[in-house]
């Protein structure tokens, strides 16, 4: 039996974390680039978040990759299509 | 001087009305199987809607396509980044 399959909210969180570290950036350093709160940030990283297209742009931007990049690390994650 | 750079919505959503009518579908029958309502995926199509990740997802498994591939197809369009 797998793993409960993650949210769409819980991958993209995941994966924002997953990148954010490896960058070496912190929430507080991510979210002030994005102009975002960071307590926001936190909570997209939880997967409490249903963020939106505009707000993925900002974090990819924020994070130096391009949006297709960043689904496609979404997409390694077990369980997803 | 380039055309106004499009937003993240307006770009969502020429890409989802180029990808449905590529695969020859009509707003009624993405928005049946993506288990929306039709007026929201015009709404979608038209840009004006700010669509969250769930509807991202749900809106690319209807159309059978990766969100990889999709952003991959928004990246394509002039002004973006």
């Amino acid at each position: 039996m797998r793993k409960k399959d993650l949210s769409p909210e819980e991958k993209f969180g995941a994966t924002l974390k997953a990148i954010r570290l490896s960058k070496g950036l912190s929430q507080e350093e991510l979210a002030f680039s994005a102009n975002l709160h960071r307590t926001y940030v936190g909570s997209v990283e939880r997967g409490e978040r249903n963020v939106s297209i505009r707000n993925i742009f900002v974090l990819c931007e924020a994070l130096d990759i391009k949006p297709s990049d960043f689904f496609r690390e979404i997409e390694k994650i077990k369980g997803s299509k």
